[in-house]
């Protein structure tokens, strides 16, 4: 068994070229200037070859929201207390964050995860309970997290991502809450990318320069401890759970032929971490948007990647996703419902 | 009377500086890193000060979509024949053109405005019969508007925007269809920004290099014609009636503190001529995307915008306003219903 079909249950499953060129004609086709729709063109070819349709579904959304903590916090990696990852559970599910409101007006469902959580939240309502374990070890010291912990978090976010097909989702995205998250994020970047360390580093929430400063000597002191660069040992090293379970629902996504919305820098090496694992899962994902958080643009850069939209957003929990997602449903309606020149031609005074 | 009161029945209200500062005050306090929603944070700003609220209402919108026609096409400047803006009408009526397909996508209404279509389109259901005259006369020989054709082209574009507001619209989205109006468009830009006639001036629709040179060489004609500079006779000399139904609409937003969603090329040229006309009126403008069209990205520039998407359009039709629209509404929902900071920590473990 190789390292992708040992995640994933079922293959990814591979792009119909035929189907692909077949999508392409019926989007030359529509009532406009060739190509005058520019990326949304492309975005409805894409997403047609992903659902193997010429009329692919985009109207059920599902955002899956996974929440997980992280031992590097107690090198102060963060400006926030590690007490603000449970705090921003608890809002979710009250709708009252940013991602809950985002949601509302573009009407996509919002299932958040417990992958890790640092506090017991079992008598959360409405929370779905994946807890691996009660935050990350920290990275700094010994290994983030044990071989068989970074396995059962790949599979339950593959399984939360076929639960959300179950339940009818045409379209995934995935977000993230955890405190400290960036520091494990430019770790994961440095070995997964590779990139250079000091390029995979940002300010997260927000440093001043002591805190950076700190940040960095945290992150430092973990790289060196370890010389790791195979996906699923990066994984363990560093964790965090909420972003190996986004690894995981990306794959399960990619089994599932549903598109995967992915929104800033920490989602986007969570992908990473997936294409490392299963390189065919790329063509499942669409990158909603650059970060202006510091790691983001030479990630999406080094992958070729062409963000959807550029607005400052360093966030998290699947705003930027759920920004986007408009983006894709627009493309889908062009594929299905738009006439085509001949078609409005026929009804032109003189036309056929 | 000055010539903004002229055009505008109602005033053009001035934003209240002090609301700003406390919708600047929401903004920050919410539960989220400073600036980590970045432009969004803007348009929250903006919306509540169109608005005068620090709610802003965004789920009814309405893209008012003028069409006209231009006696330019005698030069052949356009690589489709006229007939299209009439069959692009009944397709936009028939919900199956880009725009009616986005439209749906987003829950946007659409209406239809027969501004200056050459056809008699007086037996069609659902249309909004404003027609001032059945095309513009060809602006390479003599003006394409009488001034009164102006004023009431202005005139009718700002009830149409009034007439949407009184039936509930929240946020106004202006577009076009007209063949030949990219070429009306880079004589109003030359003469309204202005700009070097070169640089205002695309392959619109799309045009092979000998298609190319007859649009320039009529646009060229047209120019030479009339040093106007005056914005009302820069309307009447280049026409179309789309346009300066658009910027009517533009204004009649800005009485009615209403936001408006500009599209692309043709309709920045429409709000350009609005500023010229009643420069306040900027105030409530977004301009959704930057155009693949040449002369938009200086038109852009040159007024200090920062257009929301960048997604290489050059359909029109208000396309690029409604993929920009789901912003707006999340920037609204954003100041509306999302928690504080402080409200989340107090329910923090180990919080107040």
């Amino acid at each position: 068994m190789d390292a992708s079909s040992r995640r994933s249950p079922v293959p990814i499953p591979a792009a119909d070229p035929e189907l692909e060129a077949r999508l392409r004609d019926a989007v030359a086709a529509k009532a406009k200037p060739p190509g005058s729709l520019g990326r949304i063109e492309d975005l409805a070819v894409r997403l047609g070859t992903i659902r193997g349709s010429a009329r692919p579904a985009a109207g059920k959304a599902t955002l899956l929201l996974f929440a997980g903590d992280h031992g590097l916090c107690e090198e102060g990696v963060s400006a926030y207390p590690q007490a603000v990852t449970a705090a921003m559970v608890a809002t979710f599910l009250s709708g009252r964050a940013a991602a809950s409101c985002f949601a509302r007006t573009v009407g996509a469902e919002v299932v958040v995860i417990d992958a890790g959580v640092a506090a017991d939240l079992s008598g959360m309502a409405g929370l779905v309970h994946a807890k691996v374990r009660a935050g990350t070890r920290n990275a700094a010291r010994e290994p983030a997290l044990t071989p068989a912990e970074v396995e059962e978090a790949l599979a339950r976010g593959a399984a939360e991502a076929r639960r959300a097909v179950r339940d009818g989702a045409d379209i995934l995205l995935v977000g993230e809450m955890g405190i400290g998250n960036t520091a494990s994020s430019a770790l994961l970047m440095h070995r997964l990318l590779p990139a250079p360390l000091a390029l995979c580093i940002g300010r997260g929430a927000g440093h001043d320069e002591a805190g950076l400063a700190r940040k960095r000597a945290a992150i430092e002191k973990a790289a060196a401890r370890s010389a790791a660069t195979d996906p699923l040992r990066v994984l363990a090293e560093f964790g965090g759970l909420e972003i190996v379970m986004m690894a995981g629902a990306v794959l399960g996504a990619a089994t599932e032929r549903r598109p995967v919305l992915v929104d800033g820098f920490i989602a986007s090496v969570a992908a990473l971490a997936a294409f490392r694992l299963a390189p065919e899962a790329e063509a499942s994902l669409f990158f909603a948007h650059r970060s202006a958080e510091a790691g983001h643009d030479l990630l999406l850069r080094t992958l070729g990647a062409a963000p959807l939209l550029d607005l400052g957003l360093r966030l998290g929990e699947g705003t930027g996703g759920l920004l986007a997602l408009p983006l894709l449903r627009a493309a889908a309606a062009m594929l299905a419902e738009m006439a085509t020149l001949d078609e409005v031609l026929a009804g032109a005074p003189g036309g056929g």
